[in-house]
C-alpha cells in the first residue's frame, strides 16, 4: 500500500522514481528519465527513456516504467529533461599534448614544430610529464563527455595507468619513430618499447595496447613493416599517421613513386586492426585500399584547419563504405579535446566543401563520433551505443541553458548547439567518472596544480 | 597607519584591494586584476591591470596599484587570474530567430525556408514573439560576453525596448521586405515602419536605429533607394544582406548584368554608414566598391558554412582595408550566438582556404571580433577597445577549467581554447549585466521559461 502510494505521488509530481525495495533483478546503476538516444541500428529515441546497468554492462534500454518494473537499482542518475547518449569516442589525440596547449600558434607548420613542438618534446617528456599530462587531457576529456580515446604518445605504459586509475577507455599507442625521442634513441628502441608494453601492462578491460608507428615518412621499410608485424603477432591494433599534408604526398610520389596509401599497401603494412589519422590527401584508389583492408580512419577536422592540412574527402569515405570516425588530434593543434566541437566542424566543413547543406546531417554526425569512431577502432562489438550486452558507456547532457531552448529535436541540439560543457554526467564500463560536473576518480584541483607547476619548464624549453 | 596596515596585509596575501575610504576621484566601477587585453592602437596588455570607470566612460586604463592610487571604487569586480579585455560586438543577427534554433537544420536552402522558416514567421511572428525572443536571445549573448549586436527583423521597437531594458547596446534595422510580413504588408509599409521606429523611438545611450533593407533581390530599385535615402535623411546606418550565395550573384547577373554590389553602387545605394552582412560572393571591384563608400562587412563564418554558402574572401577585405566585422548571424541557420565559436571559424576558415596556418592569427581574430566589428559598424570612437573615454563595455573570462590549463598566451587561449561558457562577467556601458554568471538586468528563468511556453506555437506552424 505504502509502496503504491509513493508510486502515484511520483506519477503525480511528473517525475519516474525507481523504487527501491520492489522486486526485480538487482542493477548496480540505473539511468532515468530525460530523452535517451540510443544509437543502436533502428535509430530507437526513448522520450523518456532509462538505462539498466550491470556491473560494466547494459542490461536494458527501455522506458523508465519497464526498467523500473525489471530492475533493483543500487544508485541512480536522475536525468530528467537531459539527454542520455553513448559516450563519445576520439579516435585520435595526443593527450599528454596538452602540456602544449597555446604554446605557440599560427606559424608556419615547420617553424611551430622545429622551434616550439619539438624543443618541447626534447626539453620536458618524462614518465612523470606523461603523467602529469595525461591526467590534464584525461579530466577535460571526462568534463566534455568522450569515453573512449585513441592516443600515440611516448612513455604509453604511464599513459596506460593513469587512464585506468581514471576509469576511461583507451586504445593506447606506443609510437615508434625515426629520430631520436624521450623513450627510445632509435626506432629498434621504440619497437622493443612497443612489444615490452604490450607484454607488460596487463590485460585489462579498458585498455587496449596498441603499436603506433608514427608515419610513412617518419620510418624506414623495415620498421613499418616491423610494427605492422608485431601488431599481427600481438594482435594488437597499429595506429598510424597518413596523408595529412599534400607535402607528405608529393614527397610519397616523389621518392617511392606512390601515394603513402599505395606504398604502405606495397610493403603489406594494412590489416583489419589498422587505424589511419587524417587521411586528408588521399585519392579514390587510396579510399579502396583502406576499405578493402577494412582499416579505420580517424577525422580531425580542427586540427586539419588550424594547421591549414586541407578537407579530408569524408563524403567519399562514408559512400565506399570506409569505417570513418572523429578525432580532435593532439590540443597543441586543435586546441582543445572537446569532440562537441569536432563533431559540429565535421558536419559544417563537409557542407562548405561540398557545397550543399544535407551533406553530413546531424545524425550522421553524432554518428561519427560514436558508433564511427567505435567502428573505426573495431571496437563496435563493446562499445558506440545503447544496446543491451554492451559496455555501459554514456553520457548525460543538459539542455537548460539559454543557447540551447528552445528545445524542438534534441539530435540538432547535441550538434549544433550544445558544448563539452553542457556534459553533466559521464559513466564508463557502467562507473561514474563524473556526475553532476562533479568528478569522482580525479582529483581536479590537483591535476591542474600539476599541470600549472610543470607548464614553467615547458616554458624554459622553448624559452618563452 | 590602519589604512597601511590595510595595504601591506592586502600585498602579503598576493591580491590587490581597493581600500574604501581613501584619497582619489570616484569611480563608480573598477575591474582590477587578471590580464587586461586593451585592444588599443598599441595593442597593450597588462598583467595584472585595472580599469576605472565613472558612468557610461572608461576612466582610466592601467595597472592596479595605479588605479588604486588614484580612484576610489563604489563597486569593484575582482578578476584575478581572469581575463578582461572588450565586449564582443555582434555584426549581423536577428535576435528573435533564436525561437527558431534546430527547428530544421541540414536541408536545401529553399526547403529550409519554405517549409520551416517562412511557415514558422507567419505563423508566429507578432510583438510579443520578438519581445520573447529577443530577450532569450540577450539572455545568451550576455552570458556569452557579446556586448553589442547589429540586428534585422520584423517589430523592431520591440528588439529596442527589450535591448534598452537589459542593458544591451545594440544596432537595430527594422527589416523591408518585398513580400507580405508580419509587420508590414508591402516594402512602402515597412519603410514607413522604419522610418516610424527611427523617429518615434527615443535617442538613447544604448540604442542606435536603423534602417534594414533585407536584400537587393528581394526588393525592387524604388525601395532599395528610398532605404537608402530614408538612412541618408535621418542619418541612420542601413545594414542589408549582400552576396550571401553564388545564386545570388547569378540571378544579379542575369538581371541586371551585375553583380549584387556593383548593382548597388549603380542605383546610388552605398553610403559611409551602409554595412553588408555576409559578402561571400564578391569579386576584386566589388571589394573596391565597398571600399570606396567605406562600407562595413560583417563576416558570419558559421552560418556561411552550415547553409554551404560559400567562404567569403576575408583576406581580400583585410588587404583592401575594408572595415571587417564578424557575426553570428541567426541562430537558426547557426546555431547559437556565440561570438567564441566565430572567432574561432574565423581563424580556422581563413587557414583553410589559403592553405597556410599563419593566416587570421589569433590577435587578428580577436580584433576582427572587437574593433573590426566596432568600426563595421562605425562605432570605433565609443566602443571596440579599452581605451580613456570610450563607453565602458567589457568582459571578464575564466582561465581555470582543465580546457584552458596550462595558460601561456591568454590571446591563443581566447580564440582557441575559450566557449561563451567561459565568461564571467558582462559590463555594457558602465553596467553590469552579468557579475559571475548571475544575470542583473534578465529574469533568466523567466526568459527560459517564457520561450518555451511559445515555442509550442512555432511546432504547430510548422507541423512539428
Amino acid at each position: 500500500m505504502r509502496a503504491q502510494t509513493a508510486m502515484i505521488v511520483a506519477l503525480a509530481i511528473g517525475a519516474v522514481l525507481v523504487v527501491s525495495g520492489q522486486t526485480g533483478r538487482p542493477a548496480t546503476l540505473v539511468v532515468v528519465g530525460g530523452t535517451v538516444i540510443t544509437g543502436d541500428p533502428a535509430g530507437r529515441i526513448l522520450s523518456p527513456g532509462a538505462v539498466a546497468i550491470g556491473g560494466a554492462e547494459i542490461l536494458a534500454v527501455d522506458t523508465p516504467d519497464a526498467i523500473h518494473s525489471r530492475y533493483r537499482a543500487t544508485e541512480t542518475v536522475m536525468a530528467r529533461d537531459q539527454i542520455v547518449m553513448p559516450g563519445l569516442v576520439n579516435t585520435h589525440t595526443h593527450a599528454p599534448m596538452v602540456m602544449y596547449r597555446g604554446l605557440a600558434d599560427d606559424l608556419p607548420l615547420m617553424e611551430w614544430l622545429e622551434q616550439y613542438i619539438f624543443p618541447a618534446e626534447a626539453g620536458t617528456v618524462s614518465p612523470e610529464f606523461v603523467r602529469v599530462g595525461t591526467r590534464l587531457a584525461l579530466l577535460e576529456m571526462i568534463e566534455s563527455g568522450t569515453t573512449t580515446f585513441a592516443d600515440m604518445y611516448y612513455f604509453e605504459e604511464e599513459i596506460a595507468k593513469a587512464t585506468r586509475e581514471a576509469g576511461m577507455r583507451g586504445m593506447l599507442g606506443q609510437t615508434i619513430i625515426r629520430f631520436p625521442v624521450a623513450d627510445a634513441k632509435t626506432p629498434a628502441e621504440g619497437l622493443a618499447r612497443a612489444e615490452a608494453f604490450i607484454k607488460a601492462f596487463g590485460r585489462d578491460e579498458l585498455i587496449v595496447r596498441a603499436v603506433a608507428p608514427h608515419a610513412m615518412y617518419t620510418l624506414d621499410k623495415e620498421t613499418l613493416v616491423a610494427s605492422a608485424e608485431l601488431g599481427r603477432r600481438l594482435r594488437a591494433p597499429v595506429l598510424i599517421h597518413l596523408a595529412e599534408t599534400a607535402e607528405e604526398v608529393r614527397n610519397a610520389r616523389q621518392v617511392h613513386h606512390m601515394t603513402p596509401t599505395g606504398y604502405l599497401d606495397a610493403i603489406g603494412f594494412w590489416g583489419p586492426r589498422s587505424v589511419v589519422a587524417h587521411g586528408v590527401w588521399v585519392d579514390d584508389d587510396d579510399i579502396q585500399i583502406l576499405k578493402r583492408h577494412r582499416v579505420g580512419v580517424s577525422h580531425n577536422p580542427v586540427s586539419n584547419m588550424k594547421l591549414a592540412s586541407g578537407t579530408a574527402p569524408t563524403l567519399k569515405y562514408l559512400a565506399a563504405g570506409v569505417a570513418l570516425g572523429l578525432g580532435t588530434d593532439g590540443a597543441a593543434s586543435n586546441n582543445d579535446l572537446d569532440m562537441f566541437e569536432t563533431m559540429k566542424q565535421a558536419a559544417l566543413l563537409a557542407k562548405l566543401s561540398a557545397g550543399d547543406p544535407t551533406k553530413i546531417p546531424a545524425r550522421t554526425a553524432l554518428e561519427l563520433a560514436t558508433i564511427g569512431g567505435a567502428r573505426a577502432l573495431g571496437l563496435e562489438q563493446a562499445i558506440g551505443s545503447l544496446e543491451v550486452g554492451k559496455r555501459a558507456d554514456l553520457i548525460v547532457i543538459g539542455t537548460a541553458s539559454a543557447r540551447q531552448t528552445p528545445l524542438y529535436d534534441p539530435i540538432s541540439h547535441l550538434l549544433y548547439a550544445s558544448r563539452g560543457t553542457d556534459v553533466r554526467t559521464t559513466i564508463v564500463n557502467g562507473k561514474i567518472l563524473m556526475k553532476d560536473r562533479q568528478l569522482r576518480t580525479l582529483d581536479a584541483s590537483q591535476v591542474l596544480a600539476d599541470a600549472r607547476r610543470l607548464s614553467v619548464k615547458v616554458r624554459e624549453a622553448v624559452g618563452r
